[in-house]
C-alpha cells in the first residue's frame, strides 16, 4: 500500500508543476503563432487546449489577437470551445474582429454545427416526440391575407385533408407478412373539394405550406424564388356523410379513424405533425362556436385561426383577447425517480388496459409552474413528494389540444397513497422491470404505453440516462 | 520544445498505467473494507472515486456487497456518485439490499441533499421568478367538497381578498427615505365581507391553504393534527363601487391598482404568487360567462375552478370538456444568442419605454411544440433562424392567464429582418453591453425590463453562465 500512495503523492506534485509549465508554453506558442509547437503538445495533452492564462486568456484568444489564422484553424478542429470568454466578457471572436483580423472574425464567426456549444448543458440528441414533426410552415402572417388565401385555395397544387367528426380520412394498408398496418392520409385536390368549400358548415383550416427543402448543389441554379411555390395545405371540417365522402377519393380501404386515442398513432412522423396540428384547431372549433363572453355566434377568420364575435358591442373585440384564439392546455407528465435512483413510479387508470402503467400526469393550473405543476399533480395522485424537477421533452397531443411537457422528477418520500378519484394504483418499478418492459421481454412486471407516447419516451429516457454497461 | 513534448508523452504513458494499477488498488481496498487505504488513495487522487471495475462496479458497490458500513460512509462523504449502476442495472443500494446488509441500504437510501444527483445534468440553482412561488397548498381534491368548502367559508381563521376589476386591493405604504413604495394584499375576515358572498355577481374562488410550515423540534408534540388546521384563502370578485370597498378595511391607503402590469409587481414574493393564481381564474370568469360550446348561460361550480353549462341539452356535459376549465395560454420566451456565443437578440415593441429592449416571446400555437414555438416566432419577428433550444426556466404571467415558458436559444443565421407588425426593432447587443444594463451603469446602450420579469432573468442567466472572470 505504502508504495502505491507514496507513488500517488509524488505524481500529483509532478503533474502540477508539468501541467503548469506546460500551459505557459502551450500559451505562448499560439501567440507565437508556433502551429507545429501547438499540434504536438496538444497531442500528447489534449486537456491543454481551453487551458487560460493571465485575465482569462487562452491559446484561442491569443491566436485571434496576433492573426495567426493557421493558428485558430487547429485550435478549431481540435474541438476547442471558441464561446469562452475572458475577464473583460471577450471572446475570441472579438478579439479577432477588435484587431482587424477579418480572415480570423470571419472563421470563429462562422455557423456551424457548433453552436450547438454555445449552451453547455443542452442535449445534444433531444427526443423528437411523435406528433412534434413539423413538415409544414405555417406562414401565420398569411392567415389575415384574404387574396393570397383565396388564391392559395384553387391552387391545382394545393392539398386538401378531409376531417369528419374530427378524424382525418385516412387509407390502410395491410402487409400481409407481419399485419403491420400503415395509415396514409388522403391528399384531395381543388376540384374534388371546391363545394365542400361553399357550404357553410364548412370549416377550412389553412395548415401552412410545404417546408422548403435545401436546393441540392446540382440544381440549385434552376430552381428560382416565387416560381416554384411550395404546395400550399388545408384541412377540411366537413359534416358530410362519411360514405358520400368517401367516394370523392381514388383510393380504396378509406376510413374514418374510430378510435381516436390508438389509431391516430398509425401515421408516419411527418403525416402525424400535421393531423396535430389539423385536429387542435378543428376540435377547438368544434367546442367554440360561440362567445364566451356574451354567448353570441362567433365566425371563422384569419385562416381558420380566429373566432371573432358577432356581437358588435362585446367586450371581446375591443382589444386582444384569448378567447378569440385556439385553445392550447398545457400538462406536465412525469417520470418521478426514487430516492433511491434506481425505481420509478408509475401509475395506472382504471380504463388502461390489463397490466399497463405508465408516467402520472395532469393539467397545469393558472399562476402554476411547471414545477410546481408536477410537485402538486404527483403529491394529489400518489401521496409522494417531489424535489428536483427536469424538463426533458415535450409532445404536442391533440386529444383534443394538449402540450404535453415531459419532465423527470425525484422523490423526497417513497410512501405511495393513491387518490383513487384519479388512479387506481401507483407502484414503484425496478430499472431492471422497466428495461424488460421496453425490450418487450417474455414476461415483463408491467407494459408499458406505446412508443409514440411520451410517457414511453420518458421511461426510456430515464433507462438510458445513468448506465455503466 | 522538444523537452517540454517529450516529457508530456512520458508522462502520458506514466499516467495511463500508474491510474491501471491505482484504480485496482482501490477498489479492492474497498472490497476487503480497509478504510484507510481507501481514505488514502482517495487524498491523493480524489478521481478514483467513481471508478469502475468489472462489470460496472465501483468502490462503493464493492463495499456494499462486502458490508463494509464505513468505508460506503467514507465514500459517501467523499461526494461519490451513489446512483450509478453497474451492468446488471443495480446501484450501491440494491446490492447492499440484496445481500442482507440492512444498516448499508438504509444509509444509501437515506433521502437527503444529495438527491439532486438523481438528475446529473440538473440545475442547481433553479431560477425562482416572480409570480412563481406558492405558499398555499391549492388542495384541489376539496374544491368537490361543498360541505368542507361552506365551513372554510365562515371560519373565522380564512381569508378573504378582494378584487375589483380582476385588481387586488392593497394597501401601499411609503418609506420616507428611499421612496420605495411596499404593497401589501388587504385581508379580510369572514364578518368583513359575507354580504358579499350573497350577492350573484360575486365570483368566489378558493386558493387553497397555507402551507404547513415544518413543526419545530422544540413544541412539535403539542402540534396535533386537525386541531390547527391552516387557515384558508379566498379571492372575492366583486362589482361593488370601489370606494365602499374601501370602508371595509380597516387600514388607511388601500387602493385598486390602476396599472396592473406595472403596480402588480411591488408585492412580497409570497403574495405575488397568490396575485397570480387568482387573477388568472378570476380574468377567466370575467370573459368566460358564457358556454361556447352552445352559448348559453353557465354557473360557477368547485371553488369556482369551473363553469357547467346551463343547458341542460349541451355536449359540454357530456364527458370532460376544456370549455369548463380555466384556460392557461403557453408562451415561449426566448434569449436567442448569436452564434460568435457573445452576442444575443433583443427586440422592443412600439409600446415600451423608449430605450428597453426585450427577449422576443410568443403563443405556442396548436400541435407545436415548445422548441418549434420559439424557432417559428423567432424567424417571423426577426427573420434569424434558431438551432438548439434549452428550456430555463418559466412564470405564470397573470395579465390575463399566460405560463411563460423562458428558453435560450441559438441562432443558425444573423441577419435581422423585423416584422413591423410585431415588433419596431430587434438588435444584437454584446454581452458587455447586457452587463452594464443588467447592472443599471451610467449611460447604458439599452434598458432591460424589470427583475420581476423571465426576460431579465433570461438575460441574467445568459450572462452568468458563461465567464471565465
Amino acid at each position: 500500500m505504502a508504495s502505491v500512495s507514496s507513488m500517488a503523492a509524488r505524481m500529483t506534485s509532478l503533474q502540477l508543476s508539468a501541467k503548469e509549465e506546460m500551459v505557459e508554453e502551450f500559451l505562448d506558442a499560439a501567440a507565437r503563432g508556433d502551429l507545429a509547437q501547438v499540434s504536438t503538445l496538444l497531442s500528447h495533452v489534449p486537456s491543454l487546449i481551453n487551458q487560460t492564462g493571465n485575465s482569462g486568456w487562452t491559446a484561442l484568444m491569443l491566436a485571434a489577437r496576433n492573426g495567426h489564422y493557421y493558428v485558430v484553424e487547429a485550435l478549431l478542429s481540435h474541438g476547442c470551445d471558441k464561446f469562452s470568454v475572458n475577464s473583460s466578457s471577450q471572446t475570441a471572436y472579438d478579439i479577432g474582429k477588435f484587431w482587424g483580423h477579418r480572415h480570423i472574425s470571419d472563421l470563429l464567426g462562422r455557423t456551424d454545427d457548433s453552436c450547438q456549444q454555445v449552451l453547455p448543458g443542452s442535449d445534444l440528441n433531444q427526443q423528437e416526440n411523435y406528433f412534434s414533426r413539423e413538415t409544414l410552415d405555417r406562414l401565420s402572417g398569411k392567415r389575415t391575407d384574404k387574396v393570397w388565401l383565396e388564391e392559395k385555395q384553387s391552387d391545382p397544387n394545393t392539398v386538401y385533408l378531409l376531417f369528419s367528426n374530427l378524424n382525418p380520412m385516412v387509407n390502410s394498408s395491410q402487409e400481409d407478412d407481419d399485419a403491420k398496418v400503415e395509415t396514409k392520409l388522403c391528399r384531395f385536390r381543388y376540384e374534388a373539394v371546391k363545394d365542400l368549400l361553399q357550404k357553410p358548415a364548412t370549416v377550412l383550416i389553412f395548415l401552412g405550406v410545404e417546408k422548403r427543402k435545401k436546393p441540392s448543389s446540382s440544381n440549385s441554379s434552376q430552381t428560382v424564388e416565387g416560381v416554384l411555390e411550395p404546395p400550399a395545405w388545408f384541412a377540411i371540417g366537413t359534416d358530410e356523410d362519411a360514405a358520400e365522402l368517401f367516394k370523392r377519393c381514388r383510393e380504396k380501404n378509406c376510413s374514418f379513424p374510430k378510435m381516436p386515442n390508438r389509431d391516430l398513432l398509425k401515421f408516419s412522423e411527418e403525416e402525424a405533425g400535421i393531423v396535430a396540428q389539423a385536429r387542435s384547431v378543428l376540435s377547438w372549433h368544434s367546442r367554440h362556436s360561440f362567445c364566451p363572453t356574451c354567448g353570441s355566434s362567433t365566425k371563422l377568420e384569419e385562416g381558420g385561426y380566429k373566432r371573432s364575435c358577432l356581437n358588435s358591442d362585446c367586450r371581446s373585440l375591443k382589444g386582444v383577447h384569448n378567447t378569440c384564439y385556439p385553445r392550447v392546455d398545457p400538462v406536465v407528465i412525469m417520470l418521478v425517480i426514487h430516492p433511491d435512483g434506481n425505481q420509478c413510479l408509475l401509475g395506472r387508470k382504471k380504463i388502461f388496459p390489463v397490466g399497463m402503467f405508465s408516467c402520472l400526469a395532469g393539467f397545469i393550473e393558472p399562476g402554476e409552474t411547471i414545477e410546481e405543476a408536477v410537485r402538486r399533480e404527483v403529491e394529489e395522485e400518489s401521496g409522494v413528494k417531489v424535489g428536483p424537477v427536469q424538463y426533458v421533452s415535450c409532445q404536442p397531443w391533440p386529444m383534443p389540444s394538449n402540450l404535453m411537457i415531459g419532465c423527470l422528477a425525484v422523490a423526497i418520500s417513497t410512501d405511495i397513497k393513491v387518490d383513487e378519484n384519479e388512479i387506481e394504483e401507483a407502484r414503484w418499478f425496478p430499472r431492471q422491470q422497466a428495461i424488460e418492459s421496453l425490450l418487450r421481454g417474455a414476461s415483463p412486471a408491467f407494459t408499458v404505453p406505446p412508443r409514440q407516447t411520451i410517457a414511453h419516451q420518458l421511461i426510456r429516457h430515464w433507462v438510458s440516462m445513468t448506465s455503466n454497461l
